[in-house]
Parts: structure tokens; C-alpha cells; sequence
């Protein structure tokens, strides 16, 4: 089976929202919808059935970065690629699957996080961008040049070596349905002249990233066609996001990416420039992307699918995602709060109390993260679900004015 | 519904032996039994349903010092008992569980943790006994008098005093079907004068935990018939362990605990002298004990219940139960090692390799411990189950000692 995508819905409210499917040789994907991450070939604290059966997730995403280093790609091929080997699959069919590029990785935790922001910065934030130094921290971990970048291991020091190429033979032994071209994803402080040589290399790199997933045919670990996805960058940038649209759209991808770097403010203009460009009939992902009111603005600008640590990460922290904003479990005021962790009984996470995962939380024990990882997942999963459900009945605007009018009134 | 216990067959072979079922207000117990450990209400790293499907445990135990503390007895009450707060059910109703005494965690805590040595102590620590001062680290964490204990809290140093009646008072709020009468237990380290003052006042406990249990009638959580067991001690002295197998034995208690504490040598005569006096009717519960030999030996003298955190906690270090003996997935050959994590088909873990599981230790990803605790708690309930059709079947001796020559004989 091969790689389709089906429009099922145009929105009649707004130019660019959807209802889709995704076809993939490992099962349909209902959109918009949240890929849940899996950085490592495991979604942190659950086991796949917990994401399967409690979350409802159709997708995995896991970093080809991390699993290049650890366990290798070619242990990862062997056992018949990463869905295999984290068990994320069905009645013993693997479920579908995307990997990133390593992009992201091998040059923001260089760059960005040498800059000490995240992937979504703050206008303050960006304010500072053209007075930082363009090299700084960047190249002390990772040295870029037009045919690819040299840097350090995370896990261990040593040196490696990405390329277009190298980014497509190492996805093709991780086997994901879904996978990404090879980008260059700046910092979002990385002044604009900088942001312009970084889309001309991304073009160049795609186009290389195409021919080398051409030549390579279907997947080395799973012997199925997988699908190519090219990135658009450009930063907050309008001539440059359009640009890069442009490059990319001119190209036979399966589908797009759009890359960070944003400010909270502009992600949604941003997208829809890129959006307006790009094909109509392909599915489009915004990378890394999924705090609810971004997952809001992307739908309704045009996005099909998306990715996040966040929720696992703050669920971590003891945060929880409610219809009325953030609340986090740590404060004293839950140890005695017997309603349940999630208002709604078809939930997995309705039959435990918030008193009882403030105690987990506070007696540091790993069921705390679990629970409301899983939690948090559902809320964003279950997001994207209505979400469709008001593009198909035609009520979307009101219905994303309803959740944020409610979300940002009374949150902590 | 209310507590019996019936023997289904007693061993051809051995003279203690025996398969049973405990009958519970929340359903049967097949015996022999490995009973889960859920020390704060959580089993570390497992949701109850990983614990009931993947494990296939008939019951799960609490700990009654643990709870007190943190959420606190009225809170776990309100919940309707420790088996709701936890999720710990099945079709919505609560499954089979018990609490221990506190005792363990009140005295030895300070007494054995203050010696250096754990629950079962070698020959060489014993060796060392009759030197160590009585109350020296002792005397610090919890000071006992005939009336009761006086202890700090290990969450944050506050004082507090159990006695009898109050670990009766807490366990019924904790609500479990099956707990314990508030007992000393001492260090395995400490002079045999100390243990013979220890069994006087575990017996004068004992007739004040069942007068208080009398007196409080069905659990103020569950409005259940909960069983009470009396804690035989006595270490590794056996005029001291049969006179207290006696002082239990005349009490009117619904089954028996055995405590620690023992040599591993000689654990396996310290039980049959407790068993040869206790009432052959009633359960027997081997307290905190649970490696392979340990349990094997203890079915062979006639206990029916276990209770242990080793398999969990040896599991968080990446140590794995095999029948070849012990293995621990940190070292490097399993990097590459694409055999299950888990041998027979039928078991949850045999979805995972040893590779993949020895990657998630690696990344220090959490799912590393719920896959090898599910696999170790599965190893020893199917132990337990294993050996209870052998006793049925009279080939409980050859199963033993076939399963110890090729645990033994491999192992790391």
C-alpha cells in the first residue's frame, strides 16, 4: 500500500482549514490531527498500549537524531524499524509513523539553545536578535556548511557528520511511513541575513534529499514506500517564508513541514503565508508545535498535523491541561480535591482523583508522569478530533473562540 | 461477603505444602501467591491495569506506615480505601489487597537501616550481632516502649506514635481485605535478649490489635469484613520463633503473618518451626520475602502468600529474573541481543528485545522500569502459579529442585 492524502472537508468559514485522511501502508490518519512524540522509540513514562488504548493516538513521531546516536539506525533497521521495536503497532501490525529530519536537533541545540531560547521565542526575545553574534554558541557544537554540518553527540562527545543524504539513509533504516527532508532550522534570534542563506541551503538540500530517497526506493527496514515531506523555513519573515514556500512547492514531495522559528505572536500569519503557497492536495505538518491555542491557529490556517514534547514534558512538572487552563498538581490545594483528573468518564485518566496524583506527584513516583502524560496527550488528541469534527459541521470558528475564551479566562 | 480460606490439596510429598484459595470480599486468591507490592498505593513504575493484565497478580499490598504519612488514612478513606484510589479494579469493582502492620517500616527502618543491613542478613552480618549496641541507631528514628512506638516521619522529620490500636485505627481506614497486628519487628542484627523482649510485646500487640479490630468492626473505608492476621517473630532462634508460633496460634486471628528476620540459610527452618505449630486452616503469609529460592523454599514449608519489592526494585537497576539465573540488561552485549526481553510468547514483555530494553536503560527512559518490573513480577506470580499445580499434580520436589539446579547453575 502506498501514500495518499484525501481533502474530506474544506472549511466554510475560513480560506485554508480541512478535514482529511492520511493513507499510509500502516493505517489511515484522521486530520487535523496531534502526532504523538516518541523521541527515543518510547513516549516518555507510557507503554504503547497506554497511547494506542488511553490516548487514541494514530501517529508516533521519534527523532532520527536521538535514535542515530542511540541505539543506531542500523540496530533500529534490524528489528524491522522503530515501530517494531517500541511494539507500537496493532493486533501485531505496526501503526503509522514519522520521523524528523534531525535538522531540529543537530542545529537548534546547538544554536538556540546556545542563545538560552526555546523553539517558540517571545517577541522580547526576538527584539535582542540582530545584536547576537551569528556563530556564538552555534558553531561550538555544530559546524555547518553548504554540503552539511559537522557536530558533537549529546550522548557521548564524539563527532558525526549529517548530509542530505546521510538524513535520508539513516530514515530509511528507522522505516517511518512519514519522513522529513534534510533543513537547516535557525534559531529564532539568528539575524534575517542569516535566515536567508539558511532557506537557500534548505532548497538545495531538498532537492538532494529527494534524489537520494529516489534512489533508495522503499525503506531498508521495513521494505514499504515510505513519504517524503520537504521543510519551508524563514523564520518570521514573510518575503522569506513565502520563498521557501515557493522552493518547496515547486518540488515532488509528498507533503510539507513547516519549521520553527516563530514568535508566540506571528506563528499563525506565518503559516497561513506559507499555506496560501504550498499544494492544496498535500498533507502539511507544523514541526514541534502544540501548546492549544498554536494547535488552534495552525488548523485554522491550514495545518494538517502536528508535533510536541510539551505535553509530556509539563506533564512531567505535574501541569495538566483543563477546559479552563493550565492547572499544576504540586499546589497544596489538590491533595484533598477528590474530583477526578479529567472531567470526562470515557477517559482513561476520569477514574483517578487529583488528590490521589498530587500524592503520586509528591511521593516522586513514576505513575504521576504517566498519568498525566497520558492526560495531557488526550486533552490535545481529543483537541484536534473536535476540531475536525467543527470544519466537517461548519462551526469551527465559534467553537475555537468557545475554548479559548474559556481556556485563557480563568487558567493559572 | 467475608474472609475463609480453603486447602485445596495438600503435598504427597513434603508435610507442609499445600495449594489453597483465599476467599476475600473482593474476590479469590490462588495460593501459593505472589502478592504485588504497591508500598505508597502506586506498583513503582506499573498503572494497576499493567499490574492485572500484564502481570496477572490476584492482590496487591500497601504499606500501612507509607499511607499514614502521605496522603494520610482519612484521605485514602474518603476515597472508599486504598484499592479505589488506586484504580486497583476490574469491572469496577476493587480487587483483593492488603496493608501491613507498619511495624517493619517503623522499627526497622531505623534499627536494621541503622545496622547496614537488610531484611535478610547473611551469616557473616549475624556473625557480627551479639557486638552491635542495642538501641545505638535505633534509639535515633523511633523510640519503643511497651505501649507503642514514637517514630519520626521519613517525609519530613515530624514526630509521631503508633501503638496497637492506632495501626488498627489506620488500616481500617486504609481499608485493605487482608492486615496485620502491630508488631515489632527487629534487626536481624540484634542480641537474642532483645528478641525474646520483642516477642512478649509483639503477643501482648497481638491481643490488643485484635481487641481494637473487634471493636471497630468492618472497615470505616470500604464498610467490608476485613481479616486480620497476627506477625509471628522470633529471628533466627527457633525457641523464640516457637514460642511465638504459640502466642499466635491461641489467638483468634483469621491467618498469619511470618516476619522477618532471618539468615538466608536458615529461613527455610525458621518457617517450618513457625508452620508445624501455627493452624493448618489458616493462611500464612511470608512477610517481605521474594527471591526464586526464597519462595520456593517457603512453599515448601507451607506458606501461601508473599509479598516483595525486590522484583521491582532490582528491575529499576536493569537486573532481569531468567530460569538461567539472574541477568542485568546494563551490560553491553544485550546492545545487539534481538531475542525477547521475556522467553515464552505468552507474556506481555515478549514484545520487546533485550536490545530494545537495553536502549531504554541506556537513554534512562522509564519505560525501561515498567517493562522489566512487569517482567519480573510476572516471573515470580508464575512461579507461585507454577508451583502450585506441581503440588497438585505431587511433583512439587522435582519442580524445585529442577528449577533451582538451572536458576543456580547460569546465572550471572
Amino acid at each position: 500500500m502506498s501514500f495518499s492524502f484525501d481533502i474530506e472537508k474544506k472549511s466554510t468559514e475560513v480560506n485554508l482549514a480541512r478535514a482529511g485522511v492520511i493513507h499510509t501502508p500502516h493505517g489511515d490518519i484522521q486530520t487535523p490531527a496531534f502526532i504523538t512524540v516518541g523521541t527515543k522509540a518510547t513516549v516518555k513514562s507510557l507503554t504503547p498500549e497506554d497511547v494506542s488504548k488511553y490516548v487514541g493516538s494514530q501517529a508516533v513521531l521519534a527523532n532520527t537524531y536521538h535514535l542515530y546516536l542511540q541505539p543506531g539506525d542500523e540496530i533500529v533497521s534490524k528489528h524491522g524499524g522503530f515501530a517494531k521495536m517500541m511494539n507500537w503497532q496493532k493486533d501485531n501490525k505496526p501503526l503509522p509513523t514519522f520521523t524528523d529530519s534531525g535538522g531540529f536537533q543537530v542545529f537548534s541545540l546547538g544554536q538556540a539553545l546556545g542563545h538560552g531560547v526555546s523553539k517558540i521565542a517571545t517577541s522580547e526575545e526576538i527584539s535582542k536578535r540582530e545584536t547576537i553574534e551569528e556563530t556564538s554558541n552555534h558553531e561550538k557544537l555544530a559546524h555547518i556548511d553548504d554540503d552539511g554540518v559537522t557536530f558533537n553527540s549529546v550522548v557521548d562527545g564524539s563527532k558525526h557528520r549529517f548530509t542530505p543524504e546521510i538524513s535520508m539513509q539513516i530514515q530509511h533504516n528507522l522505516g517511518a511511513d512519514i519522513f522529513f527532508a534534510f533543513d537547516e532550522c535557525t534559531s529564532p534570534l539568528a539575524p534575517k541575513d542569516y535566515q536567508r542563506k539558511a532557506i537557500s541551503r534548505t532548497y538545495e538540500w531538498a532537492k538532494r534529499s529527494l534524489a537520494e530517497h529516489k534512489k533508495l526506493g522503499v525503506s531498508k527496514a521495513t521494505g514499504e514506500v515510505q513519504a517524503l515531506f520537504g521543510i519551508v523555513q524563514g523564520g518570521a519573515y514573510e518575503d522569506l517564508r513565502k520563498e521557501s514556500a515557493h522552493h518547496m512547492a515547486e518540488l515532488d514531495f509528498d507533503g510539507y513541514g513547516i519549521g520553527g522559528s516563530f514568535t508566540k505572536e506571528d506563528m499563525g500569519n506565518a503559516v497561513r503565508w506559507v499555506n496560501e503557497i504550498l499544494p492544496e492536495n498535500k498533507p502539511r505538518h507544523l514541526l514541534g508545535i502544540g501548546e492549544p491555542i498554536d494547535i488552534l491557529l495552525g488548523i485554522e490556517n491550514g495545518i494538517d498535523t502536528f508535533d510536541c514534547v510539551s505535553p509530556t514534558r509539563i506533564a512531567r512538572n505535574g501541569a495538566i491541561y483543563t477546559y479552563d487552563g493550565r492547572i499544576n498538581l504540586h499546589n497544596a490545594k489538590f491533595r484533598e480535591d477528590m474530583s477526578p483528573l479529567s472531567d470526562d468518564a470515557s477517559w482513561y485518566t476520569h477514574k483517578y482523583t487529583k488528590s490521589y496524583v498530587a500524592h503520586l506527584f509528591k511521593a516522586d513516583e513514576m505513575l504521576a508522569s504517566t498519568l498525566a502524560s497520558i492526560h495531557n496527550l488526550k486533552f490535545l488528541t481529543t483537541l484536534c478530533e473536535d476540531a475536525r469534527k467543527h470544519i466537517i459541521s461548519g462551526t469551527f470558528l465559534k467553537f475555537k473562540e468557545d475554548f479559548i475564551k474559556r481556556y485563557y479566562k480563568t487558567g493559572e
